[in-house]
């Protein structure tokens, strides 16, 4: 990567002024910039240049330019000595439901300064979306919603400048990538349109924003870029994770899936995009089973039994006693389970084959996870018929909504290049898992690639290549979001997918149940 | 002109979002707009559309816009509902060193609303541009230099909207035209390289600023359009005044000539531009003769000589007892002495033939114009040999910039279309007498149009007629600006020039003196 043109900092070297060019300071800087990155002009707001006539002529007619791009046009952030040591920073936010993480990067090379992740203050408001947009519906609701999380944002921003020793002066880009409706309350926009029919945002696109207008505390001039949202239920921070993918660059076709409470999924490449999304159900999430929570210490995150044995292999975050199971643990208990042969391919827990682990409460079967001596909590750690109906839903949806949008398109699993897996989630799920569960198809392991926090990642890619920029609307604009229809035509491939791996086994050769 | 697309204000009408069509509020109305108005993209910032979705609901999908244009990228300024019976205005300001005029238009079809006209208050640090510019230079003296003027352009804008009965919100554009030092000081830009060596301006084009950061009030996202200039001594009022001859419609070759302290001279059509800026010295201002003072009632504008029986006729403004004489009395009274045989070619007063009306004064020949009783102040108006010389060493100085910027070119007075006298002075001038003296060619006199106060009438037309944006900075970029030597060629016309007409009496054929 070319650090001197990719980003948004240049550094430019003027001819000076003479009596042969008498062309203003502005408009000289203007010009030089524009050759050095190649367009036909940069917007300068002179009023903000008022030293520049000065500084120029002490700087040797050099200096170091912050721009950005909105709307097709360049607009000059600032301009500074380029012998400041100080660099240029933008800060890249993904902007989570639950999560908030930031990454103030060096916009000359790109180069990662400081992260922080925080819990989105709105949580107090009500965990999820619907209660904080709901609550936006009532008196100082969104201004409250809003004040939140920019308070949250500004007091980040201090704490990483003193951090990083760089001055707040001097960080001139945001890039926010979050999903609709959080980025609405960052807004400060009414996002009572986007859970009513028919499902209305305020604003599918935001550009650039000026930072004062959003209250948010950086450079005088500071930008901040939302990424833009296909609708209420596709939203900017699965299209950052699709330019962090490179989906915009790809000929193969790609598959992105975004699992939680929602799957939300992307298919396409760099001629044509399809999304939808879907409810996937909450077991993914953690927010079922009794013991089910969201990754952390002495969460279970990996399960696995040995076939001849029926030995629990249990493994838990930082490998603290265990206390509960996140999704990613639960797609591998279940997997174990039906490889060992305790689950049968109804999912019914099979008792003779589970053994001394296989118990009842209230007529309903569960299997013993973790004993009482060795679990965190002093309780027995179990998984119950119900709790394994639950996830059982939940994969047959994802994998209904994959066929789904597959057959909208009329490809097959066998013509996807890479199967994307995003968000937290994503980088701890175990595909042979998934696959042995029939919750996602039975392609090569290697087709599938864990993008981490996709949309954290796009964003600072935003940050670091100016390219990148010209991509996001054109990535949004080619996306056809297909609505699902529960229909019974849905139902018929969802009852069928209900199975493990799927009443069709022929569609998951590699999955060998014990 | 089509008032719906012409200016900068349109009705637009929205498809209701459905099920089948989400598009986001802002969006919709973005995308609408663009098409309206036949471009490909509208920026709006959607937080200053916070109450977009509910308003559009209200008002049944129909809305009023207004939007600007900066640097090749329109914006969206406000959304009002169509049936708000107060316009969307705009203002137009005439920034003159001395004198300052407001237009308020209505955006939609262009229509005056009201014109006010006052004093630039920047007059009492300083009459002229260079003893602001020396202010300016001293602590605290442009913020003050800036203050005056913003303060008292407020001021009017509160006045005008009361006398109009239209909120001040709902001003929406300003166009200013003013000379490089002027609107270096409204935009609180050092204007101290204006007036050294090699004369850099801090800006030569501003494009459309927001209101704001001017410390303007008027409309939430009002933007102020300064007219860009050339250079330090070709100034944004002249490229108003060039737009608004027409310089970037006409096939036809127009020279347009501003006349002050400073002759600003522009030479074209819609292929190239040539100016020039001299100092065609005081006089014409009424700032040397004794009598001499800027046009305002009892200053004679109209002098005629009987040339049988010498009697004087003349003429002042508001016909009120005569108290001194302005620029264009002085033109008409130096053609009415040279006609009348009473100055010879050489610009020599000829005592005989001025009779009882000549004097002497310490040896300074002069003639008296208006006698004592006759006199506003109590006293004989006189013109003395003093006076005449300095208005000849004008004449000659404008009529050799005029030759010389021809000459460069390489062209003839003959090829010249329309010859535009603009400025306060300009619509007083009689060409004829003008002629008369050798100050302008002798070109047919329906050649010559005073264009009136052309830096206004060309802010108008910008806020009234969308595609003027998109000439100005492509007149103002293809100006070739001609720095005028002043060597021994130049000397040598200047020379010839100060006969009467001239040395070369061939080139004024319809003179006869007498």
């Amino acid at each position: 990567m070319d650090t001197k043109t990719a980003g948004w900092v240049t550094d430019v070297r003027l001819t000076p002024p003479s009596l042969d060019d008498n062309t203003a300071d502005t408009d000289r800087l203007k010009k030089a910039l524009a050759r050095h990155i190649g367009v036909d002009d940069v917007i300068a707001d002179p009023v903000s240049l008022r030293d520049l006539p000065r500084n120029l002529k002490q700087w040797g007619y050099r200096c170091r330019c912050a721009y950005f791009k909105n709307g097709g046009c360049f607009h000059l952030i600032d301009v500074q000595n380029p012998e400041n040591p100080n660099p240029f920073a933008g800060i890249a936010v993904d902007l989570g439901t639950t999560r908030v993480v930031m990454e103030m990067i060096n916009l000359a090379d790109g180069a990662s300064i400081v992260q922080h992740a925080f819990d989105n203050p709105q949580g107090e408001i009500g965990p999820d979306i619907l209660e904080r947009v709901h609550f936006a519906d009532t008196p100082g609701g969104l201004i409250k919603l809003h004040r939140l999380i920019v308070d949250a944002i500004n007091g980040r921003i201090g704490r990483m400048c003193e951090e990083a020793g760089i001055p707040r002066s001097r960080v001139c880009l945001m890039a926010v990538a979050g999903n609709t409706a959080m980025t609405h309350l960052f807004a400060n926009l009414d996002p009572h349109g986007i859970i009513r029919e028919p499902y209305i945002p305020a604003a599918n696109t935001f550009g650039a924003i000026r930072s004062s207008s959003l209250g948010i505390e950086m450079g005088l001039n500071g930008r901040v870029f939302v990424f833009p949202n296909v609708g209420s239920y596709f939203g900017g921070d699965l299209i950052a994770g699709a330019v962090h993918a490179g989906f915009h660059e790809s000929e193969k076709i790609s598959l992105l899936v975004d699992v939680g409470t929602n799957a939300e999924v992307l298919l396409g490449n760099r001629e044509w995009l399809v999304a939808c999304a879907g409810a996937a159900g909450p077991a993914l999430e953690g927010g079922v089973s009794e013991i089910g929570m969201t990754a952390g210490p002495g969460v279970i995150d990996t399960v696995s039994i040995d076939p001849e044995t029926k030995t629990f292999h249990i493994g838990t975050i930082e490998e603290m006693p265990p206390l509960g199971i996140c999704g990613s643990g639960m797609i591998d208990l279940a997997a174990a389970l039906f490889l060992s042969g305790m689950l049968d391919i109804r999912g019914r827990l099979v008792p003779g084959a589970c053994g001394a682990r296989y118990g009842e409460k209230d007529g309903v079967g569960h299997v013993v996870l973790v004993s009482q001596e060795n679990s965190a909590t002093g309780e027995e750690l179990v998984i119950s018929q119900v709790d394994i109906d639950s996830l059982i839903r939940s994969k047959a949806a994802m994998y209904t909504i994959l066929e789904t949008i597959l057959g909208y398109v009329g490809i097959d699993f066998s013509d996807i290049g890479v199967f994307y897996v995003a968000g937290t989630f994503g980088s701890f799920i175990k595909p042979r898992s998934a696959i042995s569960i029939g919750m996602i198809p039975d392609l090569p392991e290697k087709t599938y690639q864990s993008l981490g926090n996709s949309s954290l990642k796009g964003a600072v890619r935003l940050l670091s290549e100016r390219a990148v920029m010209d991509h996001i609307d054109s990535v949004r604009d080619r996306i056809t979001y297909l609505e699902l229809n529960v229909n019974q035509d849905f139902m018929n491939r969802f009852s069928a997918a209900k199975f493990l791996p799927h009443t069709d086994r022929s569609r998951f050769p590699s999955v060998q149940a014990g």
